[in-house]
């Protein structure tokens, strides 16, 4: 057992560190300016190409990508310090090419994609010249249980009809958002995991419609937004569907431990800057003759805080580690712990922090407005708290039955 | 001891009740249906004046005034079962005439107005024709201390002059928001009750400017908005200090009491309001076999949210039966244990419904992702949690020191 | 609506609070010296019959029983506040003859009992003369599903037979514990409700066996203590059997709105114990320059004790009233509220009091570490909070289920 | 890093684990049939010797102590998850040699002990055959602030004269104790770190005194106990001061860091013990037709649980390593941080596990009420929970200032 880094993570998590405070934190602030000033949100914030270039001109680019020929070849453990860093500000997952659901439909391809999807639609992927959606959730039915989804994926002949309507489609008033990952019912009579199939859907088909954004708590969360996205009588070739009919729910596991270790490390990321924005808040601001941190609870939560952030970055380690260890099959109870564990610790922490900075934590002024629906949404986002920790029990008591 | 209202009160509860679901609730509906076709929010929402017009004509306006000349001559105690149900929409406060700040502004001119201040402005704010604003909390300090202020309102000779800034100053994008009552430091030498001002200041006033608006989750809630006033050397003629100088600490006390008592009952009612569309949910929708309400824990938060509700409103109420008994000396713990107990216990309620909305519940489909927003401010306004805590435990603590 | 307690019960508090500090705190004190040197805590404690004489001759008596022929005549709403003041100490309630299962006992017998079991047993109980208890819950199966007993009642002819194990039997280990009440299985075949009979068995009675006195976290909780009762083959004469059989169902829930009433009262006059010891020590005490109760998050602990207490004190008190007024079919939700929310709070509190304690909150130098034992036990006592929650959670969603 | 107990590790824990099932939970077993039958709970448990050499011949003794001359030689980390093993049984730490406070007693003598204190008291505490107390808190004032200490320790000449009162003295009441380690004031006006020293002290040394034995919620925690003891004029050699006077902090600093450790992982073994039964007892029983542990928010609570243990394991074993790497000096916050984490999460898993159990969680028939009264001193042992956070809240706000 050892905690420390390898150097090559360190080395790597320095150099990202810096290229944080250099590049992204400036890109952040004169995007928060431009809206400010009235830009348009769904203009491509100034200067992010640049830093991407920049990004990628020092190998700091697709570092998620555990594949040696496609990514950078780190191991989920060796990435996922990584991706905290980057959490520190919502641009920098675009600025390293790391941005989901990109990410997730990346990896689909690696290693379910013919070799004419990976040419048309990978490439670009990891070139950073296009972005891509991913269209799960329906608004007409819980989702959380994946048998009620409606969306259908009809195969005919060389043709793939789709139907239904999705929404929460992340990404999609991206400009550069090009392209969908569909998921649909294919075949209602097939054994329970074979009867969904995933197909690439260009955006600019016929029938496909963004029926509008979403605000999240008001907001649009601009240049990204997600979508309700309606697809009547959508018709793509056969050749679109991801490695064959039925296989929808097979690709859809594989995406979910790394991608959980993403997310997770991410909002880690976020909850760091949230208690340091607490902290100095309450270092800056004095009230009854005594700086806001040091009056009544605040110290309680403070440390608070700190432990909560420090079990959950031990755990989404842990769990990573698992995975590369002994895959998704060995580590299911965790990757669903560190889905209801992280993003409720983040929206606490984020909660007090806006606490102590009083209006200023609720509005613009500060990131915090925007952590706190980031921090909300994903406690519902691939699957609600509720659901995670029924599979965490559920294991459990497989221990002592039978 | 009875728990049950007067025979008054119930009857103008239910006509309150039946005029919100008659006129209310469609004004509401149809304000969302602008918005989401992209109508200028800051235009006054289609029908509201006409809903006024209704409301003053069925005798449903200024029920929160005690005072018998010019309001509706009700208790603190009988007032507040109405207030819980206008706070089902958050557009009936102003339909009945019964918004903040304009409620506690009234209050104010009809303690400490002269005669010429009521005919100015407390008859037009009576009739619902003009709006008000309130400005105290300042973005440079920690106004949960009152002693930071550094507003300053100075008189000399005829004139008043008036610099500072202000922000959250609600309802300042209304079109009718015409007048501010600004407070600010006379004098700093004076026993500490004696140093602020308040002033009326017409928005129209040279040197007063609405730097911004201010967003709350990245909501701009309109139409009524909250905004960062700036006041450079703006002046006025001394006779629109209220009540004269150094009474400002005096009057802002006065207002707590009942202020308190119908923010707290109004998010009563929204609490009442989150509940019921959590329940509804729970019911309309099923996953894994079983409807929503009857997963797993969600039974233990409805029935948490109900115990909280029920709880808290009798707090609030024997809170204002103290205020009606005793005025606001007999009152100083209660007033303060409401503020802390309800908003968050709103919040609370408002995140379960959010869980069991899905995404649903962060976006404009429902009304709870404003009315988080609305929650959490809640807990800041009118001072932060911590401060309200203080004050109880101060209370507390005094029983047993001698 | 009024929330000042009537003349009657003001007066009525008053007595009984002069009461509580000349005679039963004295008393309580006695008793813990005579338990730390030694002294067989099974023995009555010294003073307790002349305190209840003196009890007695002044009228505070029997305070609990509304029936104005058997008992002081009150009413639950005037009962309620005496409640609590009696909670202070737990010897109090036998001192007035209010004591726990005695209350609930003779009530049944009040509403239930024959000509013969009145005399027999209603009206030493009533004298004070002796004590009783009372048999349900079951050591094998999950008592909070009624459903499950398995102890039966079987008639035959002029005789009942009793079998079965109890447990959690209160009260069986005070020398004048004369009697038990039994509940068990007497036709499965009838109607639910119709299918339990109660019994009243001298303890004495052959075949009865108190197998073993239970401790709470160490704590046998002299000179009441706990039983687990077998009863085997046990004969009655079938005159025995309160209101016959097949009413046992019946005749429990008639116990349950008062008796839970009465013990959330009491709660919550030991809540108000633990707080008032909480403030004393913060304040006797210093760590670090300052006195505890100023230090760090205990502000927020003494205010939020103060909240809930005066909280949950209205939720009770309305019940008590809505009891009053409407029966318990008119509180069925509100009786399961309280049940809920009460214990926990006085746990809560409790546990919050010793903190600040140190470890002398833990030992018998302190009266929380009983305190403890007594909130903990009462949170699964006549069903656990989760049967109570569940039951609130029903009456929400029938409201909109049709 | 590293996530896998190194293949040392794995094997003694194997052993370990074998021993506990094979002896240490039938030495329980019979322990608790002893109690139960009215054995005297102050003699040694039957058999517990004879585990005792059992443990010792193979191999399975003083694995606490990192000294490879005198102790195992093992690491921190490598000895963790032993402690955790041992956790399940409140009679293991005894059985290996590892219970506290000897094992913090034994650490101390290693690093601080003359020759001739070695020989007397390290020998046979290392042997196993005598048991040792220590001697901190005080009953009189905020221990929680070691400069409120009261009793002194004055050297005159070749004696040292010893007074004052101490409490929570743990193990005082086992027939093997045979000397207790005694701090106190030496001189007040010496730097602020240098007054205190530490003396052992032969239990039978004239004017020492046990006054009482403590209860901890009503249990005496037989065969350890925690006593009360008075120290009047005691006098002892000069020679039995440790490491002369004025280093009684200093030595106090070196013991916190691995006794936490201990200590936490002992109490996350009790965790995973409570978590078992919680599961088990879920289950077992069934209520309204379905299993406990699937009823409402069991779970949740399951869920929690086992997400609540995993974190903070990872947590102590990071800091066993960090104490490992770094010293004490390097693991200042952490130390603090699993101080607070672990004893309230125990507490709460305990508490949760209870209330499954129903009634049978508060008695004799399961450990959990033992556990509970275990959990609940540890939040105050070494320290409350508020003094650990602030502690961690001073370190993160370290990093800010400057």
């Amino acid at each position: 057992m050892d905690f420390s880094y390898t150097s090559r993570t360190s080395q790597m998590l320095d150099r990202l560190r810096h290229f944080m405070a250099d590049q992204v934190a400036p890109l952040e602030t004169r995007w928060q300016r431009t809206l400010d000033h009235g830009g348009n949100p769904w203009d491509l914030p100034p200067g992010l190409e640049e830093a991407k270039q920049a990004a990628r001109s020092q190998g700091l680019w697709n570092l998620f990508l555990p594949d040696r020929h496609f990514g950078a070849g780190l191991s989920n453990l060796e990435y996922a310090p990584l991706a905290e860093a980057m959490g520190h500000s919502h641009l920098a997952p675009e600025v390293f090419n790391c941005n989901a659901p990109d990410t997730g439909n990346m990896e689909v391809l690696v290693h379910y994609g013919s070799t004419s999807q990976k040419e048309t639609w990978l490439e670009p992927l990891l070139a950073g010249s296009i972005r891509s959606g991913f269209c799960m959730t329906e608004p007409d039915v819980a989702s959380s249980d994946a048998t009620n989804m409606q969306a259908t994926v009809r195969v005919e002949d060389e043709t793939v009809i789709i139907d239904g309507t999705k929404w929460w489609t992340t990404g999609i008033g991206h400009p550069n958002c090009k392209v969908l990952i569909f998921m649909g019912l294919t075949d209602p009579e097939a054994p329970r995991h074979q009867r969904h199939s995933m197909v690439l859907v260009p955006i600019d088909t016929p029938g496909v419609r963004i029926v509008r954004k979403l605000t999240v708590f008001g907001d649009y969360d601009p240049p990204y937004g997600h979508g309700e996205v309606e697809f009547d009588n959508v018709r793509v070739p056969a050749d679109h569907v991801i490695a064959g009919p039925g296989r929808g729910f097979e690709i859809a596991q594989g995406r979910l431990g790394p991608g959980r270790v993403h997310h997770c490390m991410r909002a880690i990321g976020a909850a760091e800057r949230a208690l340091e924005l607490m902290v100095r808040r309450g270092l800056d601001r004095e009230a009854f003759g005594r700086p806001l941190a040091k009056l009544g609870g605040n110290v309680d939560r403070v440390a608070e805080a700190r432990m909560a952030i420090d079990q959950a970055r031990l755990m989404v380690l842990r769990t990573a580690w698992l995975l590369d260890e002994k895959g998704i099959e060995g580590a299911l109870s965790e990757v669903s712990q560190i889905k209801a564990i992280v993003p409720a610790m983040l929206q606490k922490i984020v909660d007090d922090a806006i606490q102590i900075h009083g209006g200023a934590g609720l509005c613009e002024d500060f990131p915090l407005a925007r952590l706190f629906g980031y921090a909300r949404s994903l406690r519902l986002a691939d699957g609600p708290d509720e659901v995670h920790r029924a599979q965490v029990a559920r294991h459990e008591l497989k221990k002592y039955r039978d």
